[in-house]
Parts: C-alpha cells; structure tokens; sequence
C-alpha cells in the first residue's frame, strides 16, 4: 500500500485550500482597497502554476506516522476548496464582483481536463437549474473548478434567498456547495469525488448561527450521510465555518460534535493561521485552519503569517503542504505597557509620546525589513507600506487622539488612522511584567 | 445577384433584435414581478428555437423592392442584437441578476459554433481583459452570441465606472459594446463581421444624455469609423438608445443626424413598437423601433402590441420578419370623456361610476378574449390577468380615489391600484368629438 506521499498522481486528489478571502474588504479605502483581490489572485495564481516548494505534514493514521517534509511536487491542483467569506460583504459591489468574476474566468477556465470522477447525484449537490459540478458542464471548459461554502459574511440572504456564490455557481464559475434547508434539522450528503484508487467524500456546511447549530448539534439533529458501498474506503472531508474558539458556552462548535468518521476538517472563519493540522486524539481526526488571507481586524492573531496549503489525499491518507502567501501586506503589531518601561516617569507624556513614534518607526522597519528578506528579487522600493497597530497599556498616563496622532505616518502605514490603540488593563496595579499585562489576546474570527 | 430573400443561408447573416427589456421591472410585485424575465425568456425561446412564421419585410434599396411577405424560413438565428435598457435598475438585485444569468447560460450556450468571423480588432470592440467576442474564448461554447449596447436604466456608474452588461460581460455571457469613453468626442469603431459573401459593420452607441449627445453631433465630434478595404460592399447596421421623438429642441437626436451611409438604425429607448422599418428617405436609411418587450408605463405606446423581430441581411439587403411576443400581459388602454357621454347628467358621479365599472369590465373581457383568441392551444383560465388603464376626462364631474375604487377588481386586473387615472383636458369647454378631448399621446421613452 502506497503511503500519500509517494502515491502515484493519478491515484491522488490534489486541492489547494484557503478560506476567508473577504474579497471586497475595505475597497474604498485608497490604501488598501485592493489587498483582498490581490491576495485572491495570489492563491488562484498559486494553484493554476503550483511551482511552490514548500513544507509538507505527512500523515498517515494506520502507519501512525506524522512529519513535516520539504519536497517538490509535479503534480497539478485537481481543484480549490475554500471554506466561506469568499465575500466580505453580503451584497458585495458591483466592482468587487466584477474582478471576482475576471479572476475565476481568467485563472479557473482552461484545456486541462479535470481529472476527478464524481459519483454523487450533482442535483442534490448542486440544486440548481443546471444540476451538475462546472467541469462537466459541456460548454464550459473548467481547468480548475472551485469548491465553496458559504460563510456568515457571505450568506444567503434577501429576495430569493441567494448567496452572492450563486452568482458565481449560476455562471458556472465556482460549485457551491453545503447549504442547508434549515438549521434546525441538517443533513448533509457528501460529494462524491474519485481519482483513480482514492475515494473522496466532500462535505461542506456553510455557516450557521453558533446558538443554532450549537443546539442542533445537541438535539443530534445533524446527520452526515454515508456512502453505502464500501464505506470504509471513502477520505471524509468536511468543511465548516462557525467559532472554534469558545466565545460562551453555546456560542462555538465543539469539535467533539463533530463526527469521529471525518479525517479531515477544514475549518473556516477563524482568521489565525493555524493551518498545521492538528490532531484531536478524542474524535481522531485532524483539523486545518488556514485562516484568513487578508486582515480585517488589527489583532494578534491576524498578524500571524498568511498560509494556505495544498492538500494531498491518497486513499485515507493525505498530507498537506503550507504555502505562505507572499503579496499579503505586512502587518506587525506589539504591545507597549508605559508603566512597565524603565526609565519612564509616571504622567510625562512627552517622553511617552517619543517613545510611541520611536516605536512604531522600529515596528515599520522591521516589516520592510522582513518582506524584503522574503522578496530577494525585489528591491525596498517595492515593499508595500505595512499595517502597524501598536497596543499602548497607559495606566498612570494620558492619552492622545490617535487619529491626529496617526497623520505623521502617511505614507509609511497603510493604516494612518488606528495605528495606536490605547487601553487599560482590568487592575489598577502594574506588574512588573510587561508580558502579564498584555491585552489578552483575542480570538479573531470573522 | 441574389435577393436577401432568395440568399443562400450560408451568406445571410440572421439575427433577432430586441430592446429595452427592462429585467427586474417591478420585480417586488407579487402579481407582476415576473413579467420582465417572462418576456426575455420566449424572446430567447424564439432566437433558440427560430421555428416561427411570420411576417417579413423586405427590403433591396437598389431594386428599389420593399414589401412584407408571409414565409417560413428554416434559418437558425447567428446572434441577438439588443438596443440598451436590458436592466430596469442600474443595479439590478441579486435575483434579476441570477435570473439573468441563468436565462443567458440556458439559452446561449451550447454546440452549435457560431458562423459569423469577426474581422475587426477585439480588443477595440471589447476593451477589457479578455478582448473577445465571447463565441471565440476557446473555453466557452457560445452557440448564440449576445451584442448589447447599454441604455440609459443600465449605463455605466460608480466605483470602476461599470455597468451591469459589464458583469454578463465578464463572465463571457453578452458581448458589450458601443461604450465610449467621452461624450463630448465620439468615435465609434464597428464590430466587424462576415458570413460567406454578406459583411456586417455593426455600430453600437451606448446611451448618452440626450442634450449632450445633441449637443455633440452638432458640433460635427462624432465619427463613424468605416472599413477601408471593400468600403461599399459593407451592411451598416447601427444600434443606438436615444429619445426619437423630441422632447424639447435639443433633447432627442434627430435622424438627419446620422450618417447616411448607414443601411439600417435600431432604435432602442423609445418604448412603443414600430418595429416595422421606416425609410427615411431624406437619410435613405431605414429605421426599426423594436420598442419594449414590457410596458413600464400605462401609456399608449407601451399597448402596442409587443413584437420582436429576426432581421436576415445579404450583402447589402435585408429583410426583417416580425414575431408578436404571446407571453406578455395583455395591456388595455381606454378614454373616456364623461362630458362626452350622452344620457349621463353633469355631475351624476353614481352613474359615472356605474359607467366606468362596466368600461373597466368590459376592457378586461376584450383583454381576456383577444388572448385566448391568439392562444388557442390554452383555456381561459391560463390567460394572464390583463392591465388596464381607463383614463377619464372628468370636467362638470368629480373624483374618487382610484386605489381604493381599484380594489374591486384585484384578481381581474394586475394593477388595480391606478386602474383609473383622471384627468381634465386644457380648455374648460367639453368638445363634442370625444376623440379630440382624449388626452395627448405622449411618446414612451424609458
Ligand atoms: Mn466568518
Ligand atoms: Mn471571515
Ligand atoms: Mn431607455
Ligand atoms: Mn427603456
């Protein structure tokens, strides 16, 4: 038996994941209007060339084995799975749909015959007029069809309760897949997808209100159906987009609700990049959470570096190798707590001022620093003008409007306007631990 | 020499044109908001299937020959030519939008290659990424292909200065042209295209303010680019969307103004149909006024009975054929001179009333009537509930509220709430000749 890793391509099913693109986010914004369309273009740009050398996870739970690997493959992507908020507004605009639809046209439609069987009947998979997966479409030449649900911020909505992907999915330009009739009472019936010897079973659940599926998880109201035949043989893919970090006691999805049949989850809506699958020994089964390719919150947990991943399924094995994407803009973020800094005198603000600006002119550094260590082909020039949010803790100082105080770095932050945040901790007592009395650090899905 | 009528198909170029379909119409009503996709679906049905018979007009300007003939012809249509305002809203909703394109990937796809060359520069003609026309992109099978100018409703605004064609346009679904980038100097450059020994210079002219557009054909800055090679042997066909009917001196675009080397205008905007060519002998060109195919007021011009039409052109003939539209709601509209009535007393307000009950009743039966006659495979109970629109001269009499009269006829009529509009003509003296009393007919440009 093959493992994944040395299978043969005609026997793998070779996706590339990513999730949360919220194409459209802040459009108008002069800076940054374009960052989520340029990041989206990246990712299609990556699956469409796939040239990447990159860190593989190898996984394989019969042999027990799990590592990381640095490898080159051939092979081609056979398809993309995103995992919802393709779209950061539910009615997204007319511009921001028209470059959506140019880019999928442009980098999705191609010769290259999809090398992926589907078995499953496509008019419940795809209960629209047409009823059948793109690249079966014979007058539609699809190269690399994309698979999506949808998320909260791209849900459907209005007259004719339709999703912006429908959209997309009526012009034959991205499956859309994973709605359900109500929340109350799900089932979800499985893409059927084979390449070869290697059986996938695609399940998708675009979002739900927490509260809501939260209870209908309880009520055992969710049922994931089963191929009949040969049942063991089938990869379980399923993608979600809901909390996972607890945000109160009914407001997330435990992933104990989720069915230990699954190998693999792919987890949307969280915007950290966690996209290292990690086991979860009680249901047996890995979770990826690539998060988000665009920030759209300055938190801790956006700045961390911006992934997706080509994922490899062989069998019930797969591997999966990261990709880090390279035109997201830079975003650095840091905490600064005056009282704990050495030096500095209660309530002189002067100083703290000058401390602050000297700072973030340290924090735009090191982001033009960093992309050019990872641009070597580029020069500083072409470095984008970062994103710095810098956390001031200003217990036994004042503060300042951070919007005026932003204006000295036009030109040198793409976020002029909010690039100090003031804030207090809960005690009045200053730790002599700066770390300690860090903001907590918050979950930041979106 | 061959006449277009005798043309072999192979050197005819076949094409339906249409106009002003206002998609998304009152799309909120609940007994009306499927009338603007209804209509645009059976003109689709029609370029698809082309199995009608009916009456074509023809005409040879060097035979001087022109008359219209009873034939069938077996000619399948090339392409449809549409006049602008294919979208009532300048942003439509997502679910005229869908709609939409769920109607152009049903009807416009497909196997049949299209047989028309395309001799001109794409890259002109459609100036955006993918620089094609769409029968031509190797990665969709157009078996149909869409030509539209915009309207006025659908012109190009907001953020990227797009139009809602421009998305149809970007998914490969309609071929978009006759933009121009400035109103005050006008180039326009035909699509140029060629079946056997017929060349088709296709003109398109977006719609521009009408006073402006005047203002700027006055001023000698709009130019008719022509092929140079073969220059007489070309069919010009020009498409525009402007008011015909003056409204004002400089508010309409007169004839004159255009440039006689044209063999053929299709005007879009003005709503009523008068589809049948006119020559314009000043100009000796001809001009088709397709008009609407939904009324989008309760005016003369839009009771016109609704027609389409497939314009067939050999070398440099044509001959156009006419084809009613049976799927839209019949449309009723009366005068009535209450001083004009002979029996009814100066004031009777109960008899008018009685009197335009029994009028409004009997419009809905002749509605009602001439559409069973026209579908004799359908019952009375398939027929569509008629609008209706009584106007009442009602000097020497009063008024009521027309809403709440109307309510008696929900059910009968599709717009019981302004079933009756009242008006008084200019001069206080009631004429005998109740015909002259009538209100004025005004031009319907939307
Ligand atoms: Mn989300
Ligand atoms: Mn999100
Ligand atoms: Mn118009
Ligand atoms: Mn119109």
């Amino acid at each position: 038996d093959a493992s994944g890793l040395h299978a043969p391509p005609e026997d793998t099913i070779t996706m590339l994941i990513a999730t949360d693109n919220h194409l459209g986010y802040m459009e108008k914004d002069p800076i940054r209007g374009d960052d989520s369309i340029r990041a989206f273009e990246e990712i299609l740009k990556i699956a469409h060339k796939k040239n990447a050398c990159n860190l593989r996870f190898f996984c394989d739970r019969r042999r027990g084995l799990k590592c990381w690997l640095l490898t080159k493959d051939p092979n081609q992507v056979d398809m993309i799975l995103l995992g919802g908020d393709l779209f950061h507004d539910n009615k997204p605009s007319r511009k921001t749909l028209h470059s959506t639809m140019e880019l999928l046209r442009a980098y999705c439609l191609g010769d290259r015959p999809c090398a992926l069987d589907i078995l499953s009947d496509q008019s419940i998979n795809f209960p629209n007029r047409f009823a059948t997966v793109n690249y079966q479409d014979p007058n539609l030449n699809v190269a690399m069809p994309i698979f999506s649900i949808h998320g909260n911020h791209d849900d459907p909505s209005g007259d004719g309760n339709l999703a912006a992907l429908d959209l997309l999915s009526v012009t034959g330009l991205v499956n859309y897949f994973g709605r359900q009739r109500e929340a109350d009472a799900i089932t979800m019936t499985p893409i059927l997808l084979r390449k070869g010897a290697t059986k996938l079973a695609l399940y998708g659940l675009g979002n739900v209100r927490d509260e809501r599926l939260h209870r209908t998880f309880l009520h055992k109201k969710v049922k994931m159906l089963r191929p009949l035949e040969a049942t063991d043989e089938w990869f379980n893919l399923l993608t979600i987009h809901q909390n996972r970090v607890p945000h109160g006691k009914t407001n997330y999805i435990p992933e104990t609700f989720l069915d230990p049949f699954v190998h693999l989850v792919l987890w949307g809506h969280e915007h950290e990049c966690c996209i290292d699958p990690v086991f979860n020994s009680q249901q047996e089964f890995y979770v990826t959470q690539p998060g988000s390719s665009i920030a759209t919150s300055l938190s801790e947990g956006e700045a961390v570096e911006k992934h997706v991943a080509v994922l490899r399924i062989h069998q019930t094995s797969f591997e999966l190798e990261k990709i880090r994407l390279t035109s997201v803009r830079p975003f650095v973020i840091r905490d600064l707590v005056l009282g704990a800094i050495d030096g500095l005198r209660e309530g002189d603000m002067k100083a703290a001022t000058k401390l602050i600006v000297a700072t973030i002119e340290d924090m735009v550094r090191s982001a033009v620093d960093e992309w050019i260590a990872e641009h070597p082909d580029l020069g500083p020039a072409d470095a984008p003008v970062p994103l710095v949010r810098l956390k001031v803790e200003y217990t036994g100082f004042s503060t300042f409007n951070p919007q005026r105080f932003g204006q000295q770095f036009v030109g040198k932050v793409a976020n002029p306007k909010d690039v100090v945040l003031f804030y207090r901790k809960r005690r009045a007592h200053v730790p002599k631990d700066a770390k300690a009395a860090a903001a907590p650090r918050a979950a930041t899905a979106e």
